[in-house]
C-alpha cells in the first residue's frame, strides 16, 4: 500500500534485534494522521534516510548521542518532508524540509528539529551528499585525517554515503585514494565514476597484500568506517605519524560479544606509540555548529563542478525500509540509501 | 669487580630473549679502555638509566626510532658520563655530560651525542626528573593529555619514572590524580609524598570497581604506559572528550604472540566513536627540539619548589644491570631506575 492522505504507516520496533536484525524485528502498523495544535506542523515523509547508526539505536542501551528506539515505537531516523498542514509561524504548506520523522509518512513537529531547505532539485541529497553522511566524511577526513598533497588516504565501504565522498575529497585535496568495496562493480565504481586511484574487493582473500601493492608508500590516513579486517589490513601499513578518525565500525555493530581472540588492542596501542598514530573518534552531531556552513558551500561548489558525484541507491516504499536496513548493514546497497515514502 | 682505570667492562647482548628476558641473554665482557682519536672524548659512566623501551631494543626487529642492539654488541642506554680524556676542543677533562654510552664503564665519543650538564647536586636526576622519562610525562600530559583544572587524570606505573611524574604535573594543574602501582608501599608513597589523591594495587582482583570507585565522575585524561588489564578497567570509564596519551604498554614488550581473546580492538574503536576518544602514540625523541626548553625551565623550577619530588632506585654496580632491568620490566623497581656503575 502506498502512502496516502488518510493513514499513517509506520515502522516500528517489534523486538530488539541479537546479531543481524531480521525482519521480525520490524512491524508496520497504520494510525489515523494526527493533526497539528497551535505551534506544529504536519509533515509528509518523502525520503528516509537509512544509515549504519540506526543499528545502535535498536539495542536496549543505546548510543551516547541519541536515545535508544522504545520497544514498539517508531524507528528513528532522518527525513526529508514536505509540510502538509501547519499552525507554526515559521513553517508554510509546501514547505520542503530536513528534519527527524522516522519511519512513517506523517509526523507532527514543533519544528525545532526542522530546517528549512528551500526549493532543490533533488531533494533527497539533503540525506546524503549535502547532509550528515557527507559531513562525517568532511569533518573527518579535513579536521582529524588532515591529508597533504601526495599522502595515501584509504578508506573502506568506498561506494558508501560516507566513502565515496571521504575519497572523493581526498582526491580533491591532491591525495593518492585507495578504496576498499564490496564486489568488481563497486571497484570499478569507486575508480572509472569517482576517481580513486585504486579499490580492492573486500572479500579477497589476499586483501592485505593487496592493499600493500596499492600502496607502496604506507597509508598516511585511514578513515575508519568499517573495522573487523580492513583494519587488520590496515594497521601494518600505517606511515609514521598517520592518522586514523573513527566514525563508525559497522563491521561490529552486531556483534553481541567481543569477537574471538587473538587480542589485537595491545597491538594497536604498540603500534600507536612506534607509528606516533593518532586516532580519533568523532560524531558528527558535535560539529555542525562549527562546521556546517563551511561543509554546505564546500560541497554545493563541488557537486555543481562535478568534482563530487552523489550517488544514490533508492528504494521504493516505506514498507522496504527494513529490508533495505538489513542490506545496508551487509553492504549489499550501492550509494548512499534512503527510501522513496512518497513522490516528491 | 668495581669500575677501575685499565679495564673497560660492558654488558654485551648474548641472546635474543623470548619474552622475559634471562641473565643468560646478557653477558659480562672486558676490554682495554680504549683511546680518543682526534675529534674524540673519552667518557667515564657515572650513572647508566635503565628505562622499559630498552627491551624493544633487543628484538631483531627493533622500534622505529632507534637501531637494534647487535648480538654480541653492547646494550644501548643514556648515560650520565665525566670526561676523563679529550681530543675534542669543546669538551674538556672533568666535564659531566650527558649522553648515550650504554652499558658499559668507558666509551668514546665525537661529541654529537652528548649534552653538558654543568655541575649538578644529583647528576643523576638528568636520567629522570630532568630528562627523557619526566620529559615523555610532560609532553603526554600537557601536549596531548591536556588536564583541565578539576578534571580526573589516572597514571599507572605512578611510582615510575613517568608515571610519578605525569601524577605530579596533573596535580600542578588541578586536576584529580589516581595512580595504579603495584603494592600497598608504592599506594602510599604516591598519595603521601606524590601527592596523588588515590592510589590503587594493580594486583587487587577488584581493580576495574575499585577504579570505577575511586573515579565517580569518569576519567578524563588516561596516561597510557602500561597497557594490559589497566587498559581493560580504564576503558568503561573514559568520559566522553577522553583523552589518551600513549608512550608504551610495558605489559606487552614481552609478549612473543599477540595475547589471547577475546579481541578488543572492536571494543576500543567503538568507544573512541561513541566516547569521541582521542588515542595518540608518541615518541619523545621527536619533542625535544619544540619542548625541552620549556621543560627543563618548569621541571626544574617544580623541583626547587618541592612541587615534584623525584624517587630513584638506585642499584650499585653496572654488574647488576641485568638483573634490575629484569626487575623493571617485572614492576620490582620503586622510582626511576639508574645505576650507578661509579662515585661522580
Amino acid at each position: 500500500m502506498p502512502q496516502n492522505d488518510t493513514v499513517n504507516r509506520r515502522i516500528v520496533l517489534a523486538a530488539r534485534p541479537r546479531g543481524l536484525p531480521t525482519p521480525q524485528d520490524f512491524r508496520l502498523e497504520e494510525a489515523a494522521v494526527p493533526s497539528p495544535e497551535a505551534g506544529q506542523v504536519l509533515l509528509r515523509t518523502l525520503y528516509l534516510s537509512l544509515d549504519p547508526y540506526m543499528r545502535g539505536l535498536m539495542n536496549e542501551i543505546g548510543p551516547t548521542y541519541a536515545p535508544s528506539v522504545e520497544l514498539g515505537g517508531p524507528m528513528a531516523g532522518g527525513t526529508v518532508s514536505r509540510v502538509v498542514a501547519s499552525r507554526h509561524p515559521q513553517f508554510r504548506v509546501g514547505d520542503l524540509v530536513l528534519g527527524s520523522a522516522g519511519w512513517q509518512d506523517f509526523a507532527l513537529s514543533d519544528g525545532k528539529d526542522l530546517a528549512p531547505l528551500g526549493e532543490m532539485a533533488q531533494p533527497s541529497l539533503a540525506l546524503g551528499a549535502l547532509g550528515m553522511p557527507a559531513f562525517t566524511a568532511y569533518v573527518g577526513l579535513l579536521d582529524i585525517g588532515r591529508p597533504k598533497p601526495g599522502e595515501t588516504v584509504v578508506v573502506a565501504a568506498a561506494t558508501g554515503a560516507v566513502g565515496a565522498v571521504v575519497g572523493q575529497i581526498a582526491k580533491l585535496k591532491g591525495a593518492r585514494v585507495v578504496g576498499i568495496a564490496g564486489g568488481a562493480d563497486k571497484c570499478r565504481h569507486a575508480v572509472a565514476e569517482l576517481g580513486f586511484d585504486a579499490c580492492l574487493d573486500r572479500h579477497d582473500p589476499q586483501l592485505p597484500q593487496r592493499l600493500a601493492a596499492a600502496c607502496p608508500d604506507g597509508i598516511d590516513v585511514y578513515f575508519e568506517n568499517v573495522g573487523g579486517a580492513v583494519f587488520d589490513a590496515v594497521l601494518p601499513l600505517l606511515n609514521i605519524g598517520a592518522r586514523v578518525p573513527v566514525c563508525g565500525v559497522i563491521a561490529h555493530y552486531n556483534d553481541d560479544t567481543p569477537p574471538p581472540g587473538p587480542n589485537r588492542l595491545p597491538l594497536l596501542m604498540g603500534d600507536a606509540v612506534q607509528k606516533r598514530l593518532l586516532v580519533q573518534g568523532f560524531i558528527v552531531l558535535d560539529h555542525y555548529a562549527d562546521r556546517f556552513d563551511a561543509f554546505r558551500r564546500d560541497m554545493s561548489q563541488w557537486i555543481a563542478q562535478g568534482r563530487v558525484k552523489p550517488r544514490e541507491d533508492v528504494v521504493d516504499g516505506l514498507e522496504n525500509a527494513p529490508e533495505a536496513f538489513i542490506g545496508l548493514l551487509e553492504g549489499r546497497n550501492f550509494g548512499k540509501l534512503v527510501v522513496r515514502v512518497a513522490a516528491a
